[in-house]
């Protein structure tokens, strides 16, 4: 089964996109490459992906044992640069960032210990790929060891489910030490601790293989074939900023990219990156998708990186209504808003990404939005808000009837 | 002189781009109309622009009498609109609205009289098209009266400010009557009654050519060589939304754009129209122009309409150390993540777009943002967070040294 969805995803990569659209395609940075003459497409990709410091974004090459997991497992493999001012008095905090986006790898109708199995064994090799080419933080896509049954109204996919300590942190924590890398791992928890209700989670592991921490998700979507909001509830952890060996990291899940504030307040608690797994399909929110996670990036001076699932997820029977089309198209955006291309919109991929961390303070100093803010009148108005007697400032024509 | 500054607009229109770079063209979207085979270009559109309710953007005839003014005035003329799904118990609430962009039309060096004039004529035959066209509400240009002054280092722009009824306001009112058109004035106001300060202001002027109120840009920029905060402060109006005869509007001036919160607050006092009038520059904020607006209409389920003015202004003397070339672009964005394309980089333009403000509510019901918003967690978050002894909620990897 595992070779006919391989064959299936690179029958669509060539002819047809995941959402039925007329010409078939790698990702957009691509087509217009593909298609446009250099000089306008220098000038279109100039206004889509901004410039990184007044320059082109580089490329970086990676080590062959990197390049050749690539090619052997078929995933795409992208490797960017971020560059930031020199600085006198402080050297460059250049971080090496790896994003994994894939498909599942069985069946959703699979026993489900062979499809947990079978997703380890696919990311095994990008995981390794990742380890090969030196990144320092690690982030896996929303939920990764498991179909996204949490949209049926199925309850048995709460199976999946894992203490945080569980097999899927397990597996990550030998890929952490081995490699010296901190690993992000977005899993759905059961939390025994606690009546083993379900979270959605992410496990933050140290690169000793130490897990830091948890933060779950802030936002629950209540949108239509989306169920997730049945299976679980806002989290709980507040908006924690861990810090690792390479950075200090947040993570903002899936719907909660949505949410300004949420952002808002990983910034300002010192986040210099914010990881951001979901996963997203193109009727929802692909004209979203460029613009949310670099508007967060601009406004709160960090660096975001999204991931998305790529492939199509079917549910056979009652529990759900569609087929589930991901687009994939991982990304990172910076805070001078500039960004990479995207991943394949339908294959398996790790984007690699240098970056140096000094670029958040630089454009906290050159832009000054959160000395700007007036913090205190929206704090002030806010809470005026949730007051159920508020009233909204409106200044009504004198002269309507 | 203002034959001089036309003859350079057209040139530059054909041949090269306000900022320098290596290609010319009108408009991001018409070089890809133009490059692109019409398949190829139809995939981009949608990715970049979105679909307005699953369908391309439609764009919309206008009568003759309003071509012809374009026609003969040389400015940009584009027409589109938005849909929403029909409802059953409410009618489509369909509001045509206008967005004026224009250089200004003497060197900075011409009495002052004189260029206020001399711009006052140029907009006039905008203002005709758009009141020919039927427009019920018009935005015109962040001080839209004189040149941006108010950059330099140098007080004498002052002389510019008026009284929130003053010449400016007197000027549109007669058009507001003659075209039953709310018109929303973007000014640099002297506050006669308090001390004669100045402040950067829209005036909304109701379709009477009444003044319904005004609207004091919230937060003013301290960045490179634009030293607008020596010239006013933060506004104190709050985020007034206006109850016009043709919908509930806000105005959120310039800066104001690149703060969440601030277009947030707009949302929340039931604004379903926002209107962006702004001044800005290429190397500054050309990578974002086309994220903060639809950002903040995606996030907060209204209309974004964002106005930014062309040419070149140069300063000469020791007031400033470059000349300012404004890079046009104007566009409205709606809360499904759809677009319009853009005005002309380089010519005075109008942009003329159908809005049925039904598509706010089904957005809000859609997306569910405001329900899943967790205000109260913000309002504790950020009154906390203004506190001199707040600390940031870090999780320290126990492992570190």
């Amino acid at each position: 089964m595992e070779k006919k969805f391989q064959n299936r995803e690179e029958n669509e990569q060539f002819n047809l996109s995941n959402d039925g659209s007329i010409c078939g395609y790698d990702s957009l940075h691509l087509l217009l490459k593909d298609n446009l003459k250099p000089h306008h497409f220098q000038e279109v990709n100039r206004l889509l992906t901004g410039l990184n410091c007044g320059k082109a974004l580089e490329t970086i090459a990676l080590p062959q044992s990197a390049t050749a997991l690539s090619t052997e497992h078929g995933f795409d493999l992208q490797a960017f640069c971020f560059h930031a001012d020199k600085e006198v008095l402080r050297e460059p905090r250049v971080v090496r960032v790896g994003l994994i986006q894939n498909s599942i790898a069985l069946p959703t109708t699979a026993h489900f210990v062979d499809q947990k199995k079978a997703i380890f064994e696919k990311v095994r090799p990008i995981i390794d790929s990742a380890g090969s080419s030196g990144v320092n933080i690690l982030c896996l896509q929303e939920m990764w060891m498991m179909p996204l049954g949490v949209w049926t109204r199925d309850k048995k996919w709460c199976e999946f489910a894992e203490p945080v300590d569980g097999e899927s942190t397990k597996f990550l924590q030998s890929f952490a030490v081995k490699y010296n890398m901190v690993i992000i791992s977005p899993i759905l928890e059961r939390d025994l601790n606690h009546g083993e209700v379900i979270w959605n989670t992410a496990v933050v592991i140290g690169n000793h293989g130490n897990i830091i921490g948890i933060h779950r998700k802030n936002h629950i979507p209540r949108i239509g074939e989306m169920n997730e909001s049945t299976f679980y509830m806002e989290g709980n952890t507040g908006h924690p900023v861990f810090e690792t060996a390479f950075g200090k990291i947040a993570i903002n899940i899936c719907f909660g990219r949505h949410h300004p504030l949420n952002s808002l307040i990983f910034g300002l608690n010192g986040a210099e990156i914010i990881f951001n797994p979901t996963a997203t399909i193109g009727e929802l929110t692909e004209a979203m998708w460029p613009i949310e996670q670099r508007n967060a990036a601009i406004a709160n001076s960090y660096y975001f990186a999204s991931i998305n699932r790529v492939g199509t997820e079917t549910f056979p029977g009652p529990v759900t209504s569609t087929d589930f089309n991901f687009y994939g198209s991982s990304y990172i955006s910076a805070p001078d808003a500039s960004c990479t291309p995207c991943l394949s919109h339908h294959r398996d991929g790790l984007l690699v990404t240098d970056m140096d961390l000094n670029l958040c303070r630089q454009y906290k100093d050159k832009w000054g939005f959160r000395m700007t803010a007036r913090y205190e009148l929206y704090a002030e108005t806010l809470a005026r808000y949730l007051k159920p007697e508020f009233e909204p400032q409106v200044i009504r024509d004198p002269l309507l009837h």
